[in-house]
């Protein structure tokens, strides 16, 4: 095989890195693969435990796709025997213990997500329970020899949870290894993870060295932060977008993510670096961009259209909430309230005094009104949020 | 089965034991033996590195042969599979890694020296390969599961070391949960050991608790200290008596042992009671008796009267050592530490002062004094040393 030039690889695999440990060894291991013709093995892990994949999970998928634009070779391991393990202390509800069947119903769903991203054709997808499951006592014990317990409480997790008197049980402790042991099986030259993952990222290092092998090269992509510009994206928070999202949601949320991200999720999300300077120009620029990767150029024209159809008040946004009620009379702030637009009538009241409520159209002077409810009706709160209230 | 009842059991089976956990269970076990005429499952765990049985191992031999003349059963475990693990990380140079042969030849040598002791025919051997060798990944992070690291570290070995910086290495863990899910396959009702086992012995416990089996007690008997009166009988130290020793040798160890040892050793090597308040000639009585116990009265009564004849200066010791010199002349204090009766000249010196060494049966009196060796010559150090030296 023949490979594009180091600088030219170099210049688009670090692009939004946060760190690559030991940093001198990338351009190496690039030299070698440019050398003798020969790919990289580029891994990622992933328990097959939570299927819904959302843009937090993109980055890293995005730098697996930029290795094979360059033509290296992605080895996807699925942690199967791992969920089957679970957690056998029950302590920790984060890790329940799967039945094959499940794991194999979630694999199949995340990789469905996965290959929206990452060349499919440039994949290897390995199973962890193929050498797992077949691993004799005396082998787990020789893996569990590698490392010693003073090492392993250096671990952030597990250092904190031990200062702190919390519980960890024993085979917590097997967790890092298995995912080191990988990188021997597979012949790992680059895992990617998050920062979280450097601890075992570099136990892998280290028995691929053990083995005589060529060692992997961690590379950490930084955590991206939610819609909210706030906290690290994720479903439970709400401040995600999903990867199956339609284009008109998606052009939605990206366009009104937090001014404060624009920077990070271009470098994260997109290979573009001319975005505009004004904040509003560039975020339809970013939705756009983002969009048309999932769904195509025109599809991504068709949901800007959209989107400013709502914020021009012609069109409501196509995850607008429907809300029954039933008819009669309602206090302006209960009704606020019991469609979900706001936790507390304080919250209402203060919003309203910011004239930030509309209902029908109009501004809501009054947070004491009456409100008679009898038919089909808009509630906006802000700029962007709206609530179709029918009877 | 019929049973010798309670008390007389206890009153035996307590003798020596320095620590029964719980206390209270160990009476209720055996009342339930009698009541129901099952005999109960006495467990000994063996390592089969060090096949050179000497006293200090026989004080839990004896205890189980005890629970046999009542009748109950025994359950030796050879930690086959144990011994193949080793020590992976190499830093444990008292777990070398053996092959299945060696392990089977110390078993074998093992067993030669344990029915010395403990009756064949009550005894159940089991090897720990037949479980662990077969046992897959998933039930061993199972079994690692059942404990946290705290725990772990509270045993005394693993905390001391932790303590000071020591490596452990995280296999180290895995050795205790061994010993402990040995006793739920073998339904274990009481352990034996050394009190440096009580941390393994109640995991065994709480796994039996967990498994919904009847949980073991722990039966702890004290260390037996070495000749000197000072230190853990221990090959290493010299300080051992050998189960595989001559009826001569074995006589005159034990009729030489520091006069503090005289209870201990009675109490942890015989079952008489009776002996005489005169501290020679119950050393005397001692050595009678456990020479006795291996080859029986006559060899003891001979073995006695040739320890007199020693004493009495008519004959030498049979482990007397010989040391071939070159001839010519030697300076004294050369010659005694040559010969290894001294580490060091001033010793010798020391010795000499306190007219402590006799050559040729003369008291040497001089330390600088020249002697001139051509021909055997017997040379003594205090009352019970004596070294033959030829040319």
């Amino acid at each position: 095989m023949t490979f594009p030039p180091l600088q030219e690889q170099l210049s688009v695999l670090m692009r939004g890195v946060l760190e690559i440990v030991p940093q001198e060894e990338l351009a190496k291991k690039i030299q070698k693969s440019i050398d003798t013709g020969i790919p990289l093995r580029i891994k990622l892990g992933v328990d097959p435990t939570a299927p819904d994949v959302h843009f937090g999970h993109t980055v890293v998928m995005r730098k697996l796709r930029q290795f094979q634009d360059f033509g290296h070779q992605v080895v996807l391991i699925v942690g199967d025997y791992t969920a089957m393990i679970g957690d056998p202390s029950g302590r920790n509800k984060t890790r329940p213990r799967l039945s094959h069947e499940q794991v194999m119903e979630n694999a199949k769903e995340y990789q469905e997500q996965f290959f929206k991203i990452v060349k499919r054709e440039q994949t290897e997808i390995r199973y962890n329970g193929d050498w797992f499951s077949k691993m004799p006592f005396d082998k787990v014990t020789e893996l569990m020899g590698s490392i010693t317990i003073a090492q392993m409480l250096e671990r952030k997790d597990f250092q904190t949870r031990y200062a702190e008197g919390q519980p960890i049980s024993l085979h917590e402790f097997v967790y890092p290894l298995m995912q080191a042991y990988d990188s021997i099986v597979i012949k790992s030259d680059v895992e990617l993870g998050g920062t979280d993952q450097k601890f075992n990222v570099l136990r892998g290092r280290e028995l691929q060295i053990r083995e005589g092998q060529d060692p992997q090269i961690g590379l950490f992509m930084p955590i991206l932060l939610g819609t909210d510009g706030e906290q690290k994206m994720s479903k439970s928070l709400g401040n995600y977008v999903g990867v199956n999202e339609s284009p008109d949601v998606m052009f939605h949320k990206v366009y009104n993510i937090a001014d404060s991200l624009v920077q990070s999720w271009s470098e994260l999300l997109t290979v573009k670096n001319d975005f505009s300077k004004d904040i509003l120009v560039a975020k339809r620029e970013l939705a756009l961009d983002i969009v048309a990767q999932y769904y195509g150029t025109d599809a991504a024209q068709a949901a800007a259209e959209r989107e400013k159809a709502i914020h021009s008040g012609n069109e409501l946004p196509s995850d607008t909430p429907e809300i029954k009620l039933a008819a009669g009379s309602y206090g302006v702030l209960d009704l606020l309230v019991s469609i979900g637009a706001f936790a507390s009538k304080g919250e209402a009241r203060r919003m309203i005094q910011n004239s930030g409520v509309k209902i029908g159209g109009n501004i809501v002077a009054d947070a004491n009104a009456q409100l008679t409810v009898d038919k089909e009706m808009i509630v906006q709160v802000g700029k962007r949020k709206f609530y179709k209230v029918f009877t």
